[in-house]
């Protein structure tokens, strides 16, 4: 209705955020996909709510499916970087998996919408969504690489690298079901329990916490 | 269009599953929220695909809501019962623990749609809904109860039974992502964690799979 929401607008300066239109676009895209559902939100909702016309979204993105996978791309690239600066230290593997499970961990509670809770959408078939499960792919990789080198001889890498990946992940679920619960323990004794699971004991988890907590200190954040 | 699908069908004669009309729309619902999506599926769309006409759905279910109520109550009824037999047994509560842990992997890991993926619905926040919310919770104190008393003193209850029922629930991404890797092993590995998380060290994690195996051959079965 504005006279200013009729054109695709060429700074920040109008944007409701001051984050800039594309941002406003992914804003109200991630808060409409968490709260209203992926199927029940339209791009003419996602425009209304970030203050613009339908036409003008169309500049930025090409429906709302390229909204999701930018959205779906910012809970793993970062990881991505982190875990890939990570491999390539010389820090012991149980440290480096430690810090990586806190850094995604951390990155999975963070933003104002709990965007990890669209992984399980049926959408996520999408062929035009390839690209984040191609990028998840190689997280999961990095974690398997990770736990192959700390685990003990006996595991199953495979399947104790998917149980450290799941351990991670179950942030998202318990993001969706009790937020309040959520604090700065949280990634830390979400990683202590990885190490657990990959069969080392209690010294061993308080040695590394400590260890992976000063790694973590001198990496570039994730968040 | 057959010339059946215009009244209640009385029994289940006609239904293509010979499971009966009811059952029938459960079925079509699971598959349709969890491969086009919930806020995609229309009561029209579920009706069409379990072979009745829409005015017939509204005589087993007032809308969709009823229908994905019933088929998240499929994912916790049974589990709930389970945990109600186990903690009124007397083997040690480690065992007992990890035969929760199978059973519920179990559930979530059964049938022919992943319904726990629902899990994570925007709409699940709908007060229509509450029926499931409350079981679930019931579900957690169980698991919180058994794992207050196998767990080292030391551990934060609240917290590692929050990991415990993550890494039972992680099989639900597994299964989004890859339904492959699914097999008889995924269940009792995923319980051996659950114990590796409480503190529990590798002999004592063998000896409680042997038992806790032993003590689910003598349960009913939950799914």
């Amino acid at each position: 209705m504005a006279r200013s929401t009729g054109r695709p607008r060429a700074s920040g300066a109008e944007s409701p955020s001051g984050l800039g239109t594309r941002s406003d676009i992914l804003l109200a895209g991630a808060r409409l996909f968490c709260t209203v559902g992926y199927g029940s939100t339209s791009t003419h909702a996602i425009a209304t709510a970030a203050g613009i016309r339908q036409s003008t979204m169309y500049h930025y993105f090409a429906g709302k499916h390229e909204i999701l996978l930018e959205l779906l791309l910012g809970t793993v690239q970062p990881s991505l970087e982190a875990a890939k600066g990570l491999l390539a230290r010389t820090e012991s593997p149980a440290i480096r998996l430690w810090a990586l499970c806190v850094s995604d961990v951390r990155l999975l509670s963070s933003g104002d919408a709990n965007v990890g809770s669209l992984y399980l959408l049926p959408e996520l078939s999408d062929p035009r969504l390839e690209t984040f499960a191609a990028q998840r792919e190689q997280l999961r990789a990095a974690y398997r690489e990770l736990v192959a080198s700390s685990a003990s001889v006996s595991v199953d890498m495979e399947r104790t690298a998917s149980l450290v990946l799941g351990l991670v992940e179950s942030v998202i679920l318990l993001r969706r079901r009790s937020p309040e619960s959520i604090d700065a323990e949280t990634a830390p004794a979400i990683a202590d329990a990885a190490l657990r699971v990959i069969g080392l004991d209690d010294a061993a988890v308080r040695r590394i916490r400590v260890a992976g907590q000063a790694l973590l200190d001198v990496l570039p954040t994730a968040d």
